[in-house]
């Protein structure tokens, strides 16, 4: 409690602000620093914000857009000091799954129903924020995050080959694009295809081959890098001047067209609530991949100078920008995982570098649009296939299958079910089954009898390690959280231990690693004692902890409870199994 | 494993078929028994099969033809002794709410539908035996259950009073009813509402005071309890004799009608796929909640005389009745609380009472139909009152809220959206928040700093008991499974912890309460490891379970691990940071 209230107050808006904590210590040397890291991204962020708005199925110039108001939101709001926010592969790819359902590509209502969602993202993204709501962020385990993330950019290189073929295809799912693609392949531009292959593989030259050579020819690492991931840049510049010189566009190549230049538009999001309606589900996949994907990539990046994200707060940063991008004409943006690694390496110090790289930004908007006229939409698609398909990674089966079924079977659906009936369903799949799984789990607990390792305090599985035990009692370690889930076969497998006709005159539930009981599990606790008074058994807990002994206390439980609560398991063997002189304690077969 | 495999057959046979079990024990003395309880369930069944028809939007005969083969199914395949099988009232208010939605009632539509959805949940119901799914009805909750048995007990009980009034209302949820049945309300028909308020009231009674009465006049016990059970027959035949003599058909008090006698039609369900899908979600809610109704009763009467009930046979049980009665012109039915009660407690030693039981329905659709022509049915509407009333019981509330607020969350919100949205929606989101409450309780576990208890080798919280530290070792009891719910959770914590600039060189994760690792928790404890060697800290692992640790044997933890793995947290003191002499670990503040 701070005592002073305007203090307090203060604390507050630093919160909501972590401009006013980093803007007070800003000094030249960041300032040069974010400069050169905004110069880089910039370079980098024009193609691929063209690409992504292509991606959507929405126009070129709205990937600017979605690239200049949304960075300088971030800035003020957001706490990574390197993430670079806009427009992203997969979330474009949502975008154009989610606004498709609704209306076709290139209309107003198209266009309209993006704005719309970036703007539903948003105030779902600052909502939780507000609300605290991040750890609903935590029901994608990492293998559905892996597993979705490649079956999502195989999808997405896979749907550019469109633009490398030059033919038109259809689809949100695998199959879908593939068979579309497969019945127009008579269509081929060959052209097209040139200038799609042959900027692919440019591109994956540059990425793999260039930077070594460069290094070979003697320029500095540093040079090198930034040489290379101008890559991109090159082979617009080059293919724009190709289309234009050979005077491509009349002989069947797409290109890009008229962009209009100038700053973003001022843009009020349509207010239909059936358009909402119909939005807001695939609004929050969004802003949830968006989330994990921004804050996975901010924490990689934060750990490695030591500095906190603030998960809350990242939460109104990424809602901001997405409202940002809704007021300017943009669609959903969140932190991207390629460019903020290049922000990163590149030296950017504070989020200002996000607000010089908008700057950047509007400068292309305001003068550069004319030039991109004859910009082949084959070269974006290139530039999209090569970006992604560095995410398409399919060793995570093979690591869960090693590790866990369960993870196993998450991963295995979530990629299965984004391939062939699209990335919603895909997601959310996976998000189900994880949960499912690990109910499923929990409901059939382990549960090991268990007893005294010779000389010690200690209790140990008797099927695993040599132990004693007493025969009038029989000690039961339970091995999980008690809950609705397994409070049935709990109940059941105490019940059934017992009923094989045994000396038992004690049973001792031992709960060093329960954690919860809730109201369900301790209806069956209340069975069970019933039950074994009936036999003329007594039942006591041993190990309870401090949180689940205080919940406990609140009900009528330990009252009727035939035995007692034990603090630790050996003072309740020492109790009601005592190792007299000369009567130890029989050792477990 | 069975060596002879015609014996291994034999006892599968043997599972599916407990009646094979019981049967070959059967005598007269349990034939007796069980001919006197379906004595009194019959007459218990006949009035509470129509009424539920009625309460489905089913003609009365419907009733009766699901009272009939269902039973005769169930005492083949079940394997509950007492358990009375026929048409309840939840189900049958869950059949009006499935079907209300596809056609009105009274249709063939409507008739078509509920025995589709019969068949349905029958299908769903045998095959969750088979594969042994019934842990599914885990999910739901003791506290979701009463929620929904409250709320539903009080929507039943509201939607009836159209019949005592003799108004027509509509609706699925509390909140329609009311309104409609008060815009009727000026309809209201006063010699309905005279038989329907007076039957009402003599039911009560009968329920309250007329046994106590009996037990008074000097009749003993039994017989008073049986000609109690009689008072809904009486209230029947009372009624219907009215209606009868004073022609109060002719007067605006609406009675059964024609009731076609004879036996059971054999009937083909519709195999109409667009309605098979439109049922689904029904039948398997229907399914679940007929099946945790069934079972609860079952296991509660089962464990009173030390028999076991087999989950998995019991759903195969409660499927063959269900397609029993798609087949004969019946709908969905299940284990009823009450009429199980009264048949344990007439004595009912074997399913065959159940058989019995059908017959005397048999000999009723046969012979009785006629007499039920001038059958009020306000009459119907009062016994239903009375029977469900005894179902709403709102001390839920309290108990959940004095113990813990998540399950008294769940239960509220089963309760309000099931009275506000209809029962569908209430028992859905009541499941549903369940699982997330847990979910999100164990997204943010318990961590304890342990210590040790002096002259002991336990460690304990420090901040609840005086122990011994060491300032160069810092152990955290992690207090839940990890998983990906809280996997980026217990990261952050313990790198938090350790941000602080303290003195510690160890850090021990003590793992007696984790009896889950999944991947994206491996992923995390991978992180933490590498995080703490860049700090130069090591990190160690005491008290890992059997289990875990097989798993964590099969990733590359282990090999990537900067300490060690301790069998005893006492053991990891002892090695870490030793207890010299004139050395002692400090205590903690």
């Amino acid at each position: 409690m701070a005592a002073n209230p305007s203090r307090a107050g203060l604390g507050a808006i630093r919160r909501f602000f972590p401009i006013l904590d980093w803007g007070r210590r800003y000094d030249k040397g960041a300032f040069s620093a974010d400069l050169m890291a905004a110069a880089i991204v910039t370079i980098m962020l024009i193609p691929q914000s063209l690409a992504y708005a292509l991606l959507a199925g929405l126009p070129a110039e709205m990937g600017l857009y979605a690239s200049i108001l949304p960075l300088v939101a971030y800035a003020v709001f957001g706490t990574s000091r390197a993430l670079a926010v806009g427009p992203v592969a997969v979330v474009s790819l949502l975008t154009a799954a989610a606004v498709g359902n609704l209306a076709l590509p290139g209309t107003a209502e198209y266009i309209a129903a993006a704005i719309v969602l970036a703007f539903l993202s948003g105030l779902m993204l600052v909502a939780m924020g507000v609300f605290r709501l991040g750890f609903l962020a935590n029901f994608l385990s990492h293998p559905v995050i892996a597993g979705f993330i490649t079956a999502s950019g195989l999808i997405i290189a896979v749907s550019q080959l469109k633009h490398i073929l030059g033919i038109s295809a259809e689809g949100h799912s695998l199959v879908e694009i593939v068979l579309s693609l497969w019945h127009n392949l008579g269509e081929t531009n060959y052209l097209t295809l040139a200038i799609g292959a042959g900027a692919t593989a440019f591109l994956f030259w540059v990425r793999k081959g260039l930077k070594p050579l460069l290094i070979r020819l003697g320029i500095g690492k540093g040079p090198a890098d930034v040489l290379a991931k101008a890559g991109p840049v090159a082979a617009v510049v080059a293919t724009t001047l190709i289309a234009w010189g050979f005077g491509l566009a009349d002989k069947g190549v797409k290109i890009v067209g008229d962009v209009p230049s100038g700053l973003p538009p001022l843009t009020v999001p349509s207010f239909d609530l059936s358009l909402w309606t119909s939005l807001a589900g695939s609004a929050f996949i969004i802003s949830i991949i968006g989330f994990v994907e921004s804050i996975s990539v901010a924490q990689t990046l934060a750990a490695k100078k030591r500095q906190r994200i603030e998960p809350d707060q990242e939460l109104v940063g990424l809602g901001t920008s997405n409202i940002a991008s809704a007021l300017s004409g943009g669609f959903p943006v969140t932190g991207g995982f390629s460019r903020s690694v290049v922000n990163f390496d590149a030296g950017a110090e504070t989020p200002a570098a996000g607000a010089f790289t908008a700057l950047g930004i509007t400068l292309a908007a305001l003068f550069l649009t004319p030039l991109l006229f004859f910009l082949p939409k084959a070269t974006l698609a290139a530039t999209i296939i090569v970006a992604v398909l560095s995410l398409v990674d399919f060793s995570i089966l093979k690591r869960t299958w090693a590790y866990s079924r369960a993870d196993f079977a998450a991963v295995a659906a979530t990629i299965l079910l984004t391939l062939g009936f699209g990335v919603e369903l895909g997601v959310s799949a996976g998000v189900v089954l994880s949960v499912v799984l690990f109910l499923y789990k929990t409901s059939r607990p382990h549960i090991a009898e268990v007893g005294l390792v010779p000389g010690t305090e200690h209790f140990r599985n008797v099927k695993r390690h040599e132990v004693l035990t007493h025969p009038e009692m029989m000690t039961l370690r339970l091995d999980e959280n008690l809950y609705f889930a397994n409070a049935r076969y709990i109940e059941d497998y105490v019940l059934a231990r017992l009923e094989k006709g045994c000396p038992v005159k004690h049973v001792v539930l031992m709960c060093s690693a329960v954690n919860v009981i809730d109201l369900s599990a301790l209806e069956s606790l209340e069975e069970i004692n019933r039950r074994l008074d009936d036999m003329g058994i007594k039942l006591h807990l041993s190990e309870v902890k401090g949180p689940v002994m205080d919940r406990l206390k609140r009900s009528h439980f330990l009252e009727e409870l035939s035995g007692e609560v034990f603090l630790c398991q050996y003072g309740a063997m020492r109790a009601l199994a005592p190792v007299e002189e000369g009567r130890a304690p029989v050792a477990a077969e």
